[in-house]
């Protein structure tokens, strides 16, 4: 029933144990869901009330503390024994009178953890001031550490059975790009291309059932190509313009974020020209990429090839990337980016995007790569390309193209 | 193009300053993407960096300091001034040597506020360990205060046109839920009905369309059905099978959730009998609520309906809902739960969600209300029901059912 044997599981745990060692940890206390999952495989949409993944150095069993009603989840979904899943009360939710990680303390307490060398995910969305602040007042004799991302850089190198999830999410990332970028015509309203994109999405293949992404598609329309985060709205595409889609297909909490720019219609100029540096610097960049050189030499090829152009990314390349949950699918780990040290290796994963914003538009266009033994691979198959449109080709039907 | 009125953000923005000053509070500094969205219009998924809106007691304007990509998006979609929109270099993001509140820090001291009683939202998402620590160091002169649901108190009784958005939210939900109880059937993967469902919430309504809920549908089946907040998987339904949907339909970021439960073919005789006792119950406490009385006799009415059937809900009864961000729709000040002192007042809406999970099932029936001048109204009318599917009827097409 779960995605992973239990034999890797205890891997990831043994190294997770091995970094807490590292740097004095006695109890790593977990925030992040994708680390929760990670772990012990737990998988639900629980994360909007406090809960945490206690993992003690000398014991081998973590223990899962969270709301009463999701403790069942626990119990059925994880490899946690039932007797290590641990339950607050319902009066603890959104509470000003009661903290859940006040409950949290005392079961530490109440199990001898107190006093000892407390890990915590310092900058995770899911472990907030508050939370930090309830844990100090309420274990006055423990030592608190900063353990954020420790889980995180052991996530980094991909299992293989976490690339042959990659890859179906690769499938879901190519059939949603297909048809969301089918559907754009003009007139049609940009929530009808989101829809589109996200029933595919979900749906997945008729072999693999689809996730939800991490983040929502993007796909920011006309002028609003040069703000990248941008929703979808009700408004009608019109013939000229163009529109950027970044989307990702999901495969059990496995992501692989795929980004086209289509044009509807003839673009100006600027954005064939601008796709093509991209494309050149992308087939060069993507040559170049082999075990052994860092992070950051990779995006100093990147800004060589556009250099040439006379353009300037100011963002970062890309950034590790896989098993995630809302609001993020990166890892937070390594970036692309001038001056990042860390080293590629084999089965390491990046999405790659080489995405320009202007004053008054962008452009998009993304891979995500696997590392190999000798080089990198994409894990979609999609062409790498502007995506032209006619705007006065009648599509075929209204409703789901599949 | 703002979603609202500048009278009404500039009313939100003093009924904001009003609480800031009964609490002492001259700089309030807003993580909370509902929070920015309700004061100024900010729409963007920008919230997975750290970002931040600043309000000054005695400024009108408010600062939005966020990534530099996300800038040009402050400065398009809100109503702040161009020069109040202050950008960090992309450097800050996901670093382990620059940390976004450092800069944030930089800029108030520059602007004079580094030494005043700043306001944070101690309990926020957005707000992790580590920022708050970060200010802390970086602001060694100022004074913080917990201004945790601040604005989300100021949030609580909605305007006209929030409510006309949530009405349409309303019928946004209808559709969803129609067609993704529509497509249940034995032999149909829970995806393709999460795909329906996602279909039918993002495209919306022929006149309003739709925006991503705060919270993905859920769709718990069989045994798992005592699992509240599981999502979607590959797995098949089968004949015999009870699944609970529970969705919001959601427009310009406002949310109404609905749930309820499909037997596919004939539900055991407890799920019948325990719907309608949550149905009297539900009808009940409708006629019940008005003006005047509180959060906490809600729900003391609901456990008095449930108590003649021996049935006790663990879980509050239901929450205020609104405008809201991932990972929760819920607004987190009043819960209807025994105790709440939180007065209703006409315009306040609810998630009343009496769902019962016991060890092996469960079931859910809810009803988005909003409390009117004389009492209360539901804001979808969905018939009040289990909702009974006949595993043998084939339905009439795979694709999208509208």
């Amino acid at each position: 029933m779960l995605p992973f044997d239990i034999v890797e599981y205890q891997s990831r745990l043994k190294k997770t144990k091995q970094r807490m060692e590292e740097k004095g940890i006695e109890v790593l206390l977990i925030s992040d869901p994708a680390n929760m999952n990670y772990l012990t495989g737990y998988d639900a949409w629980s994360f909007y009330v406090h809960q945490m993944l206690v993992i003690i150095i000398d014991q081998p069993q973590p223990i899962w503390i969270g709301r009463y009603m999701d403790a069942n989840g626990a119990r059925a979904k994880t490899w946690i024994y039932e007797e290590n899943v641990i339950a607050y009360p319902d009066y603890y939710v959104n509470s000003s009178t009661h903290h859940p990680m006040e409950f949290i303390a005392e079961i530490l307490k109440e199990i001898g953890q107190g006093n000892r060398r407390i890990g915590v995910e310092m900058d995770n969305y899911y472990f907030s001031a508050k939370a930090f602040v309830r844990l100090q007042q309420n274990l006055p004799n423990a030592e608190f550490l900063d353990a954020d991302l420790l889980v995180n850089w052991v996530r980094i190198e991909k299992s293989d059975q976490e690339i042959e999830y990659m890859k179906r999410a690769a499938k879901i990332a190519e059939k949603a790009m297909f048809n969301g970028a089918e559907s754009i015509r003009p007139g049609v309203r940009e929530c009808d291309t989101a829809a589109q994109i996200y029933y595919h999405m979900v749906s997945g293949t008729e072999e693999y059932g689809g996730d939800y992404p991490a983040i929502v598609p993007f796909l920011p329309t006309g002028e609003n190509t040069a703000i990248p985060h941008l929703t979808w709205s009700e408004r009608q595409f019109e013939a000229g313009e163009t529109v950027t889609i970044e989307l990702a297909g999901c495969y059990k909490r496995y992501h692989v974020p795929l980004a086209r720019t289509v044009a509807i219609g003839n673009p100006p100029e600027k954005v064939i020209s601008l796709t093509s540096y991209v494309v050149e610097a992308v087939n060069e960049v993507l040559l170049s990429i082999k075990p052994g050189i860092t992070c950051g030499e990779v995006d100093d090829i990147w800004k060589q090839c556009m250099k040439k152009h006379g353009i300037i990314k100011e963002s970062r390349l890309g950034y590790s990337v896989g098993l995630n949950y809302p609001p993020d699918w990166g890892e937070h780990t390594a970036s692309l980016r001038s001056g990042d040290a860390t080293i590629l290796k084999p089965n390491m994963t990046f999405h790659m995007i080489p995405a320009l914003w202007f004053d008054h538009y962008g452009i998009e266009l993304s891979e995500t790569i696997r590392i190999t033994e000798k080089g990198c691979e994409t894990l979609t198959n999609y062409p790498r390309e502007l995506i032209r449109k006619d705007p006065f080709m009648p599509q075929p039907q209204d409703g789901i193209i599949s």
